[in-house]
């Protein structure tokens, strides 16, 4: 007769929306996050019994990424995230490990006569950065990435040679609209790192190959995209890419007596195909838990 | 004893996704719209008696809105919009009035090596550009906006003086962050307009003044900022502003004998001030059916 | 020379997320709503000299929301409306009129072992019913309605003998699925109204029309639909009604040998079509300002 | 030197929304899904050389849920799902696994003169049933679930004796309202299940527990759910929930003289709690790629 028993668990406080404004100088600074707690360990007495003595709130734990954004700064996403979780895991004895998932808005300076205001910005819709960090008592993970990147190509792409079955209706092409919503993580292997510039360098680097490859298909665009990455960095071990392929589809305008070459395009919502790659090493070390996710985890 | 009879109505077709793509040159031009048609006149027939003869149906305002980016071309929101109604009002004799809504989505070409690249974009995610075209048998309005833009300022804002009652419990400031998601519509007197650069100036002086006015109240700043474009475009006669209050609450550190100088904020979801006005003319001409809304007609 | 001056403005509060709990008995009571306060009057010297001794504060109008749940009671959204209005026009000196926006949630209670339980409860995503109360010197204004009522039926619905034009590709049918999102609101010409009662019966008569009317087209059905409203209850002066037409394309199954009779269909989201009419009296009073609206006033 | 390799990876079309109506008799029937299908197995060729001669394009998935409707027929999602997972992975030779994700929403019938309609229904926001279904050459994995079921209990709920540090404000309580918007999925462990029967009771089971304990904390409250599912069903190997805590905070009323015994609350948004659980057997075989998702691999 088989036993119930208590599985995988995890609790925290998701979504702190957190603004921290440095004002030292007159040009304000500003670092504009959504941070998400969880802790790990055994917290069976709270799921058997109801009991919580081991259980730190999780409003505590919204209390502390505030009061972390005062007492270790908000610089960069990765080292508060980092020293959120070394906290938790440190301090607070029944916590074995600690997970925190930033996003991070940017804001772009208003402009006034011709010059950046000193405390005056626009939000920039451009793309989220994300980091996610994971501590417990062998080590420390963390994940930079960004989401909502939505880039797109007028040419350059095609798509042809495919596989076909008694399913198949779809035309090859050699000229299409490309375009995704991307998402992109990359796993550091060291926490020693100046996180903007890489930041900044891997952004590009995805940009600049999704731009000038001559794609095949998103597949390749997305292997390309993360072997650069990695060629350019050694300190990162692998790339995970999902890029959902936001069609455009070239409208029939032959019934109006109208050609239609690749001008007039139907940008469609659903569905979408959906392309996901990992790019990594031969000799990269286990993920071990750095894409343990809290936010996702039952989807 | 009353009699039931037919009141206000309109039809068309919502979110039409368009995309054009301008490719004469190696270098492509991208424009991507949403735009809505709404067909108004004499539809008794199709409510009282399901007569369809004189409903052009809402697929056919689909296909126009496509084959219209290749026949008319797509180079400016307020052009197309203009056409479209145009067409609808002058061709198809039912129709009494034409109204187009489209939202613009701005697209920043992505950078490689230094220069702009010749096809590929990142969408920006700053503001939506807004038009809103009206025709009818008496003439033509012409509205331009925009939404979603998100601007703040991190000190410059106050709030004292207020009237109180029994259930004030605010404390007065004469510092705090002041943010807001802005809408603002512009109604124009001609269609003879560079639409592009007044579209460009008014976005400069709505962001200029949201920076460099001390702010008392969030009323005071909206109406310097409606009266500066009205000062500067004698082209437009009056500007509507919504301002949703974006809630940044200065968080309460003092438990963890923390000070917080207006440097750690919540940014609140809901409940969110919502400040609107509208700033004109003494002289104005009337609005006419320049916001008879088809989006939010009904809320 | 133009004068620049203050047009039409409003301010107010926004989706306070209300929830009262009646526990006087062991069967508890639960109403949910998410309400918001918007106020008129004379406020020149806010927005022209920043000077705030008339405005009532958002976040006063927000405390009176909730203390209203307990002073007045929340038992119908459009008791609790009114009382809210009154309040402000009759106890604010500056506030000529207010307008209270609400959304109810339903919930339904949870059943264990066949019972309905005392003071559990499931959230039913059916329908969200709305109010909209207006208060002014002049009179009072109540609009009833409900949105997101997503509604379909599989046969019985037809689109033929439309009018055709060069862009007309559509073929006639007389068979389809009608699917829609419901947007409806009512005024009321008297605030002596038992509101749940006509709640549940105007919902019946919406349904119960849109089933059994064999539908020429959308705009025929709506009309049905608002005439059975105002046929039945003699206190609604008018039924405006908003109804996406939620596209049911039947998919072509024809490449794969397959036939496919109304069977198969792809639910598209964009475009869509929107069918807006109001169904009213000859001799309806003039609305005045029950449409007047705070959400959705600049869309 | 380390060498770039391809990792893991996967690609499909994500959420078609395939409406299947059963007509064969008067009184007709509704199955309403958004269907997602993946595919794995060895695409080195595509990623690496751009070699599309293995891939099955997303296109073709597409029309085959579609065909697979009507061939197959779609009366429950799960055997639906393993319809055309066995297909993919059966019929099309690179494919070595495939994963089908898929949400149903339910429609309730229509109630005319006291009567249910045949072919008109009403859309049930209740809850979003799910089903993943994974097929390999080593066998074949059914998960169920719900997601979006909000439930909500006025009284029953304490928060008390927790561990507490440097950060904690939180005040114990031992009466307070608690809501979730719940996510369920459970493991089976054959394909040879009443799938409908099942989740009728499953559903009930979780709805009945979450009433009926006196909760001590999220966390015993999920256990509990998980543990009743088990104990009714051996068919079932493990239930993973993952409940975000939607707080709804007593309402201050003591400035304005009022009492607030537990009757007046603001249903906040965020941050939340999140609690997520797995409750299994100690004997239960191992999930295998059960829970591989598509959906949400990169967050």
């Amino acid at each position: 007769m088989s036993e119930i028993i208590l599985g995988k668990n995890q609790y925290g406080k998701a979504e702190n929306r957190v603004v921290r404004i440095y004002r030292d100088t007159p040009r304000h600074e500003i670092r504009d996050v959504n941070v998400s707690t969880c802790l790990r360990g055994d917290f069976h007495a709270a799921h058997l019994a109801g009991d919580q003595s081991d259980v730190l709130p999780t409003d505590t734990q919204k209390q502390t990424a505030y009061a972390y954004a005062k007492e270790e700064g908000l610089r960069t996403i990765e080292d508060y995230g980092l020293a959120l979780a070394r906290h938790f895991v440190g301090d607070v004895a029944p916590v074995e490990a600690a997970r925190i998932e930033i996003e991070e808005y940017a804001w772009q300076r208003a402009v006034v006569e011709g010059r950046e205001h000193d405390y005056t910005w626009i939000r920039s819709g451009q793309e989220v950065r994300t980091a996610a960090v994971t501590v417990d008592g062998s080590g420390e993970w963390v994940v930079g990435g960004l989401k909502d990147l939505t880039i797109l190509k007028s040419t350059g792409s095609e798509f042809s040679g495919f596989l076909t079955d008694d399913y198949t209706v779809l035309e090859p092409t050699h000229d299409r609209v490309m375009a995704t919503s991307l998402v992109a993580q990359w796993r550091f292997t060291s926490t020693d790192v100046d996180w903007d510039a890489v930041y900044a360098g891997v952004k590009t680097l995805l940009v600049e190959r999704f731009a000038v490859i001559q794609s095949l298909a998103l597949q390749q665009t997305l292997y390309e995209m993360g072997a650069a990455v990695l060629r350019a960095y050694d300190v990162i071990a692998e790339v995970r890419l999902s890029a959902p392929n936001k069609h455009h589809f070239l409208y029939d305008l032959s019934p109006f007596g109208l050609d239609n070459e690749n001008e007039v395009y139907n940008a469609d919502d659903r569905p979408y195909g959906l392309i996901q790659a990992t790019v990594t090493r031969d000799d990269a070390p286990p993920p071990g838990p750095a894409f343990d996710l809290q936010q996702g985890w039952l989807g």
